[in-house]
């Protein structure tokens, strides 16, 4: 069972992607029982998606996603998980935590089951560094420091907005390289938690992702996919960029490495090519321009960087294919139906929200 | 003992500064002794420096770096491990490795020996990912590869001019923090090797270092230290920003993690605050001048590189301390002694280089 007080038991929610039934949360059980989760159901809201007992959650299909944010569900892709990032929107929660439901329990190398959320709730509540680099990696973490030379002014750190982690069995590969690797494991459990650098553009899984929703939630939106759309499979990615230019703006932190979750089973290469040939091509264009991107300095919230953000995008991408202009406004549209379900003090007396989840059991 | 044939035999060289008998080479003999050693012996040049049986090495004390650069020698310093520079400048390979004398090998997780320099030699001889972060590590490592989202037009990576390995037991502290956690070891192996990206400057550490002479070595000056100067521990430090600005500017990577080696003795902490304090205190203005240093587009060799951030470090850093005004002019200095002992085709006919080693045994 989960240690007698769960970290954070209160202010985090558990955000899971799905089209089928839960069972992978029976091994997750000692760990995630504690926490509320919200499922977002994705593809036919008919279809009955079966949850092991004794969680606590809440459930969205596409109808309830519909009857929320009415046109502004545009926003939302379907029939791909970028569609998670709704359950980000409707969380209340301080904190999120993310996971798909092809990952598992994974073993340390003591073979000892590895509680994922803990180790990212330890990330999260812990300093960055991402204004120098530190050698001997997590420089808060037991039996580590900051080496000699790292300036002392710098050693408070920057807030953690972020946690990435990763995964054994299964790597995160695409589509071609699935293709030219079909056998390659990820066996190297890498003792490890650094901060990317600010400046730094990394691929942000969004498999086992925590964050702060606080600090960050307004940028974590998963983009147009899947259904109707020219791409798949960039949904984390997208987020990640965006994500990563704004954190670099607003001075906060982004840690990857632990934990480690066990990805059961590789996704189809041909399929996945065919969601993501268009993203490979064009990702050739994007990541310089996000790598090049800067933010005036009036932009000091999240969603004012990301409304920024998405004004670049429009002017800068939509050259590529006319699909950066609608995720464009879709980004627009993404932080106005944020805003609507998140009032703050300013807007809460102009707002009437609309009706709560299909179904919610407690 | 080492493999049938050593990796780069004739291409390496392993640089140790020393002030006593080397007898920490017995426990590294069956991974060095295949190769040449180039031993700067620090302090009093009368003592005798015995190296055990059957390793081949040119050893130089004072008064051969005096004879060999005349009055360039007062770029080379006296009483700190900084002099170690000297045997970069004096070796004809394109790798050097360098490793302080209180370094033993370390073993891995399965008890294994260590072998450091294979290990150096693998980071350099595959390329570096400075332009983005891989999350799986090093990419070119087996079992690994780029991640989902990894551009493919960065894929061939660069170059990797250094390959920065670490420390278990003793760990590069500082001495406020050698002072406040006397009893800290470095007991994590970190399995992983990862490239520092382009724009992050990193504390590099000169207990364990190896580097392309050929891509880098002219930035791998160890600065004016110890005896007649105001400070001391900083010699790699200083080569570490000058470096990683430079290898920035030329598309260089630097790698970071594996190789550890065992640090089996902390140096006194009362002695290295005091030649620290200046440092800890100047540190706070140099990390930033060098975060913001740009090289000009004409700067395409090492040394032209190195020369213009000579001057820019006396133009904006000389205002903290008459010191780098002198640390300014003693970059010149090392450039035109690096120049006159490494001749290229351009000035080889008009040097005569003065007299070899004291002594040599092979």
């Amino acid at each position: 069972m989960a240690a007698a007080t769960p970290l954070l038991k209160d202010e985090l929610d558990i955000v899971i992607p799905t089209i089928r039934n839960l069972d992978f949360l029976e091994m997750w059980r000692p760990f995630f029982q504690p926490y509320h989760l919200i499922i977002v159901q994705d593809g036919d809201p008919s279809k009955i998606i079966k949850v092991p007992e004794g969680f606590d959650y809440e459930l969205y299909n596409r109808n309830d996603i519909n009857r929320i944010l009415g046109p502004k569900a545009s926003c939302i892709s379907f029939k791909d998980s970028a569609c998670r990032c709704f359950g980000y929107m409707v969380s209340k929660k301080k904190y999120i935590y993310t996971i798909d439901d092809d990952c598992f329990v994974a073993k340390d190398p003591s073979g000892k089951d590895i509680n994922a959320l803990e180790q990212h709730i330890k990330n999260l509540l812990c300093p960055s560094t991402p204004h120098f680099f530190n050698t001997l990696y997590d420089p808060y973490r037991d039996g580590a420091d900051f080496v000699r030379g790292y300036p002392f002014s710098m050693r408070e750190g920057a807030p953690t907005a972020v946690s990435h982690g990763l995964w054994l069995n299964i790597p995160d590969y695409d589509a071609p390289t699935q293709l030219v690797k079909p056998h390659e494991r990820n066996t190297r459990y890498v003792d490890a938690v650094m901060t990317i650098p600010k400046g730094t553009l990394f691929p942000m899984c969004g498999m086992n992702l925590a964050f702060d929703r606080d600090l960050i939630g307004p940028a974590m939106y998963f983009g147009l996919m899947g259904d109707g759309q020219p791409i798949g499979r960039y949904d984390d990615m997208w987020a990640g960029w965006c994500t990563k230019v704004i954190c670099d703006h607003l001075g906060l932190g982004i840690k990857t490495g632990l934990p480690y979750i066990w990805h059961s089973k590789a996704s189809n290469p041909f399929v996945n090519l065919k969601k993501e040939y268009n993203g490979i091509f064009w990702q050739e264009e994007i990541i310089p321009f996000f790598q090049a991107a800067t933010l005036s300095k009036e932009c000091t919230t999240v969603q004012q960087c990301y409304l920024e953000l998405s004004k670049q995008v429009k002017e800068k991408l939509s050259k590529i294919d006319p699909y950066f202009t609608k995720l464009g406004d879709a980004m627009v549209t993404w932080i106005e139906a944020w805003d609507e379900l998140n009032p703050t003090g300013d807007n809460l007396a102009k707002l009437s929200i609309a009706d709560g989840p299909a179904k919610t059991k407690k």
